[in-house]
């Protein structure tokens, strides 16, 4: 079991951060829409990033600076304006951020980080953002996280934000991370964001190869509509000043370090999940049995996607036909006499053949479920193996309702 | 442009079919549910099936059939059961089904193929069908073609069929089609199936490429809501009762056979994507500019499938953001400064930027085309192009209502 606690703190509980979040006057609505994460000392730092050929500047900024020096001080997140597709005077805005924030900073550009959230093709308020950076670095606090957290948002319906500690030796090492999910009841607003600070000390190639893998176990394995955005970024800071050893290879310290890096990235993309557009309750996808993880996962992704799956969820139907038809066309082979299917513990397909079941039992426990009687969350669980492979994988996703339509038809221009 | 003219008589237009439909009890609501499609003479025949890992036992049953013997006399196809996870007995009632077609039409067993659609995991009634076969054999027409498009449906609001006539040499040639779409008001009725009739002479080799070019370019191509079922199947025959010669290869002739056998799929896979649930309007997606037709169609059909794009189109939202993220993510490379984008004929996007365009005019364009201004049908045309290369690519959808949730939520065990 995990020998960890959650802390509170957010990503300021690491030791040797400070972050703040305040309203710059880049969203016409007037809410906070400028974050800053600030390490004490220049942090090892490592970045996932959208695969869609569409990107935006940050995206390509980060991606170049990441390459050239696995390292950063600060990261700035505006919110409003994606700065995709804005061409080069985007990039330049970009660059000019950057400077901003190193100047105000006295630290070196190089050292800054960016992400944007908001709406495709336009232009960050570069006035507003560049007026505001000063006062953001003033509010810079150790407790500066819900802050943070509350002005990387767009149409989040809530805050997404946790923290954990563990014990490497004597001393406390903490992993915190804020994110912000798909919402889209303003057109373009897709992004997933997420930021992560860890105060253990450990090498900049094993720290990218916990993140990618942390990456693909969590934010790469929830689905709220499928659609990817332009500005999608994971990155994580690890300043090591948590005082303990450096880890610099894979072992029982580094998997330990790793697993709780897993934990937090989990916990910010099922909270993703659950924020899904109109969503009611979260589903989760357990998928044994496969050959290797990715194989698993692909399927239990393709499970918690299915349009047909998520309506049926939403309409609490215990409709198996459905999920053994997901399953199915996930692309990963399988033998269809091995499937098997579980609605939390109800048995409704066994040797690919459906199982007798009390279907009134069934609806019930997606009732019961998506009311959190059961995983102290509205949680659903669906339980799929494909044979005797040892490999397993999850997908979270949330059900598909009105809202999701009304949401996103009623934007009108 | 199309030398071919739409003529009358579905699949029985063609030379040398007969066809029928029938109720014989197999679904519960007493509406037809049998069809049978003959041809005089032992036809060529190909077959394109679901690539779902989850398959019927009808597909099963078709893919061996058409591995041993490229020929067959009679189609048969059920609507009520899909036989479809009823592991080996449901492969002992496809044998029966055979069985019983031949019998009643004094050919071998091994010249029927087989299609089901309906409720996955259920056997079909067999008592009802093998009553029914010879009722089906008696009513069998030259103008039976109605009839059968009419017993091959579930949930489908309309009937799907055409029929076109070419002049080779100094001869008509025909191809006809009926085709079910992926009404799913009751669960896992998901099934897409096209039966395609052909009186010219084509060797079977050319034939089954034919027809797997023309699947990928129509059947392929559509997108409903991203759901693969387990019975999917195209199949198409060819007796050669048009007396023209033989076509064995590539060539003048075999390019006007195989563009009248791709018109023919494209417009029953539009007609399917048209009847999509709750769908108000046909979306067509024009991909130019891509290095290889099935890289453009892959941008094609994930900005079709996109369900952000489908609910804009649905609230006649011009969103140009969401066509540019969905053509970003389809995982095809391509240089975003080339990106360019268009509703109908207005530009909204070029060189990887947003132009400034009429928003108004542009909702107005999606209302009128919706309701079929513009391409004689209810059609809203996107048209995306990436860069310079020389192939291009259609997928068709439909948009994504709340009618949509209701039907597939609404179903309550």
């Amino acid at each position: 079991m995990a020998d960890w606690q959650e802390i509170s703190g957010g990503i300021t509980a690491p030791r040797g951060y400070r972050s703040a979040g305040i309203r710059a006057g880049l969203k016409s609505s007037g809410l906070p829409d400028l974050a800053l994460i600030v390490s004490d000392v220049e942090a090892i730092a490592a970045g996932v990033f959208t695969t869609s050929h569409v990107k935006a500047a940050c995206v390509d900024y980060c991606r170049q600076s990441l390459q050239a020096k696995h390292s950063a001080r600060a990261i700035l997140c505006n919110a409003g304006q994606a700065n995709a597709a804005t061409g080069h005077q985007g990039w330049l805005d970009a660059l000019e951020s950057a400077m901003a924030v190193a100047q105000a900073l006295n630290i070196p550009s190089e050292s800054v980080l960016l992400a944007s959230t908001g709406v495709i093709g336009q232009r960050i308020r570069m006035d507003a953002l560049k007026a505001g950076i000063p006062k953001l670095v003033a509010e810079l606090s150790e407790t500066g996280s819900d802050a943070a957290a509350g002005a990387i948002v767009t149409t989040d319906l809530v805050t997404k934000s946790i923290a954990l500690e563990t014990m490497m030796g004597d001393r406390p090492v903490r992993i915190g991370g804020i994110a912000k999910g798909s919402g889209m009841i303003h057109p373009n607003m897709a992004t997933m964001l997420a930021f992560v600070t860890c105060d253990a000390a450990v090498s900049p190639t094993l720290w990218q190869q916990m993140l990618s893998r942390a990456g693909d176990r969590s934010f790469n394995s929830i689905t709220v509509d499928g659609d990817t955005s332009t500005n999608d970024s994971l990155i994580a800071l690890a300043n090591g000043q948590s005082r303990t050893p450096a880890i610099t290879e894979m072992g029982a310290e580094a998997e330990k370090l790793e697993a709780m890096l897993t934990a937090v990235c989990q916990h910010l993309a099922k909270a993703i999940a659950r924020d899904g557009e109109g969503a009611t309750c979260l589903i989760e996808v357990q998928v044994t049995g496969a050959q290797d993880e990715q194989a698993a996962r692909q399927i239990a992704k393709t499970i918690a996607g299915s349009s047909l799956v998520k309506s049926a969820i939403f309409g609490r139907d215990p409709n198996w036909g459905r999920i053994a038809a997901a399953a199915g066309r996930a692309g990963v082979p399988f033998e269809q006499e091995n499937l098997k299917i579980k609605l939390g513990d109800i048995l409704l397909m066994e040797n690919g053949q459906p199982l007798p079941f009390d279907k009134k039992a069934a609806s019930e426990y997606l009732k019961q479920a998506a009311q959190g009687a059961y995983l102290k969350e509205d949680t659903v669980l669906i339980s799929v193996s494909i044979g005797t492979g040892s490999s397993s994988g999850k997908a979270w996703g949330c059900d598909l309702s009105y809202d999701y339509v009304k949401i996103n038809a009623e934007y009108t221009t």
